[in-house]
Parts: C-alpha cells; structure tokens; sequence
C-alpha cells in the first residue's frame, strides 16, 4: 500500500576501540533510523553511546543491530548457532543498547538484526521467530524491521504471535526476483549502480506500490523503511539522491515509529 | 545501626560457553541477593539467562555483578581503564542484564562491581562515582553494594548526590583493621577460616553494630549485607552456619530491596 | 594393515584463565599423543605451557589441535569461514603452540582439527588440503590427524601433494556405517558405551585391520591412532580398558611419530 | 657510539577483520624493520599473513609486536598482569607470527613490545628479563628492541644474561631530559612537531651520538634502530624527511641483523 511517509535505515556505530568505521557523522543527518552495532560483530560500550548521542542530536530513531559472535567475521559469517543461542545474544544486545538509549532520555524504536544473522533469519523463519519473541518480552513497543519478500505472510503470523509491529524493508539498490525476493549477489545485475535508478526504484515502491522485477515483469510490494549504506562518499551521494527524490515528491521521510 | 534483617549476598553465574564454575545450585538457595556475572569478566548470555531463572525459583533478588572487559584473567586484574570507559563497561552490562530479568518478569535489584573493579573502586572513589552515575541514569531504584569502611562518609555523598540507595557490605571471613577496612590479604590473619568465628562476628555486626578489629581494639560497623562465597562445599558449609546463626538470634535474611 | 603398535589420542589443554576443564592429569599419563588447544576454541597460553610441562613429564607426544575463533561455543558450531581464513587460524595456532613446545625443548609431533573444523574438513576436502598446505610450509615432519573412512584416497593424494605423513583415526566408541564412515549420532547405537565391547573393537582393528559395521558386515579399515577421550572418570576408565586389551595382546601404545 | 647505519622500524599490521587502520602499504616501503600485531591488541592471521607479505615484497625485515590482550583499548591500558602471564603471552605471539613468517620463507628478525607492555617493561626491568627469556628459548638468534635510556646498563645484562642482542631505540620526534628517558607527554614539549627539527635530531644522534635534551644540555646516546609512525600522512612526510636526510648524510638504512 502507498504510503506518504517513508524511513531510511542505515547500519551505523560499527566503530570498535581504535578503529574507526564508517562515515556515521555525514551519514545520519541524511537518515531517520540508524541501526547501531550493539558489540558482538562490531561496536563497543563507548562506541555506543556516541552514536546514539549522534543519532539524538539528529533526531534520528535510534535501533539495536544485533549481530553474532563474530568480531573478526564482522557477523557476516553464518554459524550454527541454535535457536536458544540466537535468543539469548538478541536479548543481550538489545538490553545493552536499551541501557545506553535511556542514559540519553530516548526509547530504542527497533530491532534489525546485523548480516549472517539477518540472512539465517530469511533462511529459517524460526529466527525472525525468536527475535520477535524477545521483543515481545523486553519491550513490545519495538518494532522488529525485517525483509519485504515472499515470507510476508509468515512474518505477519510472527507479528501477530507476538504483538509486535514489523516494518518491512526494501533495497533500491539491489534487483528483485518475480516472487520478491533479492536477486542473488552472485548474478550479474544483482547490485544497481546508477544512482538516479536506484533513486526512482525507491520513489516507485513508495508511491505506486510496486517495483520492476529483473525478468520485466512488475510485482506488488510494500515496504516502511529504505536500506541505505554511508560507508562511503558514493554511498552518502545515493542517499542524497534518494533523499531528493522523495522529498520532491512530497514523501516525508521519518521514523516507522511515528507512522506504522 | 543494628538492623533485624540482613541480606546474603554471592557471586554467581560465572560459568562460560562450555566451562562450568561455581556451585550456583547450591548457593543460590542459601542467599538473598545474587551478583550475577555479565559476560565481562565471566557469564555469558545463555549462563545469565539460566542464573536468573535459578534466582527467580529460589526467590532470590538478581543483580549486576559487571567486571572489565578480561575473560582471560577473570577481572581480577587492576587496568588503565578511564572513568568514561568503566561508566560505559557498566552501562552495557547491567543493560544486558536488565533485558533477561525483564524477560523473565523481574526487576534487577542492585548492582556490584566485581573483582579488580570494585578494588579499583575503593582505592579511586571516582569509580564509585561513575558508577552511581549509571544507576541513577539507567534506573534510580537499583542498589550500589559497596563495602563498608572508612569511606562512608564519601560513599553516602556519592548516594545522595544521585538518589540512589547504597548497601553497604560486610565480610564476615576478614579480619578489620581498626580505620574500618579491610586487612590485607598479605598479612598473617587477615583471612579468617574458623566457620563459629566468622558466624559470631557477623551476628555481632548485624545485633550490635560492631566488629573486633586485628588489634583487638572494637569498633562501629552497619552493613546491610554479608559477602559470602559458594565456590566449594566448605564455602556452602560456611553459608550454613551463617545462616543458621543468623535465623536462631531472630533475624530475618533478606534482600535490602525489602528493607533498605 | 594390521600393526603391532598403535597411537591413543586425546584432547587436552581445554581450560582456559579461571576455568578448569578436563581431567589432564589424569588422562596424559594414559595416552600417547595429546591434541592440545591453542587459545581459539579453548586453552590460553599459560594452559598451554602447563599442557605441554605435563605432557613432557608423561613422555606423550604434543600436538596441535587447532579450532575455530569461538571460544563461546568451544568451537563446536561449524561456521562459514573461508579457506584461506581457515589456513590462516590454523597457521596462527600451530605457530603459537610451536613455540611452547620449543621452550620446553620438544617438538610439535601432529595436528589434529578440533570439534566443527574437523567436521567440516570430512565434508569439504580443500580444508584438509589447507590444513595439510600449512603443515608442509611450517614443519612437514608434523602429522595430520584426519578420520579414517571412505574418503581415504583422496586424503592420501593430500599428503602425497603437500609431502607430509598421515595418521589415520578410529573412533572404539562409535558405530561405523559399511562404507567406513561414522554411524551418525542422531541415530541409535551411534555411540557405544560398553567398555569392554569398546576395549575389543580396538583390539579388533589393531590386529585384523576390521571393523564390525553397524549393519552386521565386516570391512577393512586401517588407523594409527584411537581417539580417547578424557572429561570424566568413566571415560578415564574407557582408556584403562582399552590400554589393558591392548598391552595383554602386545600391542605397543607409542605416538605415530615413532611408527609412521 | 656513531655508526654509518640505521634502522627505521614502525608498527604495522595493525588493521583487524573489516577494520583498516594505518596505511602500511605507504608506510612499508620506507622503513627498514617492521613491528607486526600479532592479534592480541591488534592485527588478526590474515592481516598478519598479508603484512608479512608486504614486508618480503619491500625488503623489510619482520618482527613481532606482542601487546596485552585488550583488542578494545588497543594495548595502551595497563594491567596487572603476572610477568608468567606476560611471558606465556609473548611465547604465544611471537610463536604465531613466526609461523607466517616460516610460510613466507622468512626468518622472524626482532621482538618489540607494544604499548602498554613496552611502558610497563620500562618501569618494570623484570618484563624485559621475561621477553628476553622468551627470545632465548624460542630463537635467540631474534632481537630485542628495547628503548635506549638510563636503564641501559640493566638492559644489556639481562642481554647478556640470556644470550642476546638487543637494538636500542631512538625516538626523533620526542625531547628526552637530561638522564638520557623521555620527557613525559604530560609536559609542553614533549613531542617535536617540527619535521626539520626531528630529522636533524636523527642525524646528530646516528652522526655523533648525542642528544640535546630539553634543558638545553647534551648527552650521549646511541641507538641502532629510530621509531617513526605512519598512520597519517603528515607521519609519512616526517619519515621521507628522515630519509632523505640521513640518505645525503651517507647513512644506509638497514635492518639491525644486518649490523648489529
């Protein structure tokens, strides 16, 4: 359904110790959500509440990104982790995060969980399960953000479960098979580079409800949150485009919070 | 102050991943107040879950035991961290934490550092500072279990500086020097292994108010927990005669939640 | 082929900072060759220097016994890491462990992937192939320790490429499947828990070069070394039984290095 | 005393997994020694692997830069480690980085401790006693860089002691005080921005080995080996500087187990 209020999420706080990562001080003036690493796959306690005072300082809703136990992977290594694990790292993650986000006065907004874990969750629904459930559990007023795709149905009866709200993401840089889902990375045309392509995808999905599969066709989707990336100078002049695009159009771009 | 309730508290959850420390099933039923381990220094999220689960069956009030960041040397080794590093180390931990009480429909009731922390802590009142900082910011109604000593005037400063509630506590197995600390570990006596002694000298701190010091001189002591260990049968052994020394003069083991 | 001597195996070394875990002093003096943890999945220097103290004074052979980077999961959980990552973790740690043993003037005798990454190599043969890739470049005179069974061949052409020596593994406690493979343990009669049926498997392998298969037929199977295992007093008394069959039949229990 | 040689060592290998930090790809070609992490404060196997590669690709001889295990506060905080546990972290470090080094076709040239270890070892000699007993067990043919001071007559017998050799360190862009030690950070001064300045500084020490300290007096010194940084590219500039000037002074920029 075409909304006129949409979000852009990026993954933000992935700074550790000494090392700095990302361009999160050009990058979340441009945002309305940001995902920030909560510590396991990257992030640390100190990291943390910089981008979160970050985030306040820029009105932007801030977000836990929960990812595996996987520092030198960057969580982007699939594991065999069970379900009760998988539970109990979102829990810890998100608690953590929770604490920093009250010492600054605001509310965690949402749950988006980081790379490996992310695509496990696509893989098996039990994991988008589990992760709902923790929600419900520490603070049901979170709402989980998760892929728009073929699952929808499944994840709508995850949501209902659980009594949480679910924003559904889309990537306006990535093509889309016929049922939904993402074009494999390992095709060619998986990744779109032109900006204005990327930028007029966004504006369609937002506005007609539809996107243009990669065989032609065109299909149904809705999404409340646009995936973006800042870890670069390209990437920050994408989500400028975007930005415009949507602006122009009379879109408003806010947290899911303030409209789901 | 001679109070009729007092609260018993130990260190527990600190098993790890597959490494299993502690006698956590058989303290946990002998004490009021649990300092769980928050995956610092030990613990890890799966062990924190089940440490609370323990607590909840057995009545026992949870609470935040953070540590530095050295699984290695279990947080028992003094570091250069600064004063903005440790107020983020604690913040992270006891959020991590609050989500599994949360999770589990408790609330955490207190927060003592471990180890070289709370060492730290007692050379360097900074540290108690930052501390109480976090409390009041994350939840005002947590309780800082700090030792008993010299320094109360200090500690009561920091306590009221922040609103925030202190438990001050006891070593029943220490010998005192006469200023109210604490005797090293390196002088002879400063460990007391006789189990009807430590049983006396806590009764007599919590009937009377006072402690014999080292000298032999006798001086004013109020706490309103006892630390005990439950690292081995001998140490459960010792929480038995505490107990039941306590329970035969009439007073009431309790956490300070229910009477501070 | 049957042989008059044969290597007994164990996993060692798996504490780690304050966490006991095993019973090594208990099961060094019963074995031969003892697989070592390198800080990864388990272990941590000083663990690995008093590992190696003790398996000198026991005249056993050390080993390498290398693992994943999650120590949370004692390297158990199979995760998608990339070959030459893996080469470079197994290089990372038999270099590290190398240099105990040169401390204590021994030599490194064998390295044996531990828990999912020796898993992961039966299903992927390139790991074996890094495996034995780091072996030639750091020390060709180091064995690998791989499982005995159907893919025998081509671990063979493995060591014929990189030029290094092989010791095949039989596990005494485990059924085996006609094609030379374990029983997997999700079915029943996977894991054999009668000592004396254990003691006389071995034996039967050791002499005849068979082993009975869970479906009632005979095969041929030939290995250098018995995996044992240590982590609990019924697993010590396994080995006991096993070292009596062996020794009451003639049969030397030496480490591969002195055989192969 | 003068020589018509020098050394130019500088850390590198300091990035981790997904984060890059320092810019050893500019940095490398310039120097003549090369301090590598061995993942304890910094750098992980893979980095390790491609550092050393880089190191061969340019000439420059490797070492081994073990630090304190404190990935998060990058070996810069100190920590009560036992000199045990020092000992068995630099074996373990300095162990793996040798077996990268022997894939490579190298030789491990030098052990350098880092941060927090090298500030430690400074007020504390019974560190380098311990690193030079590591040297002396796992290959005495490796030196030691150790910084060049007051404490040299200790420091060359605990070489003496161990069977050693032992580069002394220069530090060009630092004020030294009147015994021959630094002049702390704390003080205005203490660091030499000056790239003129520091690169005749340099000269005069490998000319004439001398020294002009802060209070306007000359002392003696002599170094075999200059620390320079290149984590930035004013840092590159200063070493072009140093270069240059001790190139047209007829100086050969070599590594020490060239000419010590």
């Amino acid at each position: 359904m075409p909304v006129n209020k949409i979000d852009l999420n990026s993954d933000v706080g992935e700074s550790f110790g000494n090392y700095k990562l990302g361009m999160d001080e050009e990058v979340i003036p441009l945002i309305s959500s940001a995902n920030i690493a909560c510590g396991f796959h990257a992030g640390d306690p100190t990291v943390m509440r910089h981008t979160i005072a970050l985030s306040k300082a820029n009105h932007v809703a801030p977000g836990a990104h929960p990812g595996l136990p996987d520092l030198i992977g960057f969580g982007r290594r699939k594991m065999d982790a069970s379900l009760d694990e998988i539970k109990d790292y979102v829990t810890y993650q998100v608690g953590a995060i929770q604490a920093f986000v009250a010492t600054q006065g605001l509310r965690l907004q949402h749950v988006k969980p980081h790379g490996a874990l992310y695509n496990m969750a696509i893989e098996n629904l039990e994991i988008w399960d589990v992760v709902a459930e923790v929600i419900a559990a520490v603070d049901p007023q979170l709402i989980l953000f998760a892929m728009a795709g073929p699952w929808r149905k499944d994840l709508e009866t995850i949501g209902a479960k659980h009594g949480i709200r679910i924003a559904y993401e889309f990537f306006g840089d990535r093509a889309y098979n016929p049922d939904g889902s993402l074009v494999s990375r390992k095709f060619p045309g998986a990744v779109i580079h032109d900006h204005k392509q990327v930028a007029e995808k966004v504006l369609k999905m937002v506005k007609e409800g539809k996107v243009a599969c990669i065989d032609g066709t065109e299909i149904e989707i809705s999404a409340e949150t646009i995936c973006v990336h800042g870890d670069n100078p390209v990437a920050l002049d994408l989500i400028r485009n975007i930005r415009e695009s949507l602006l122009q159009a009379g879109i408003e771009i806010a947290p899911p919070a303030t409209f789901l």
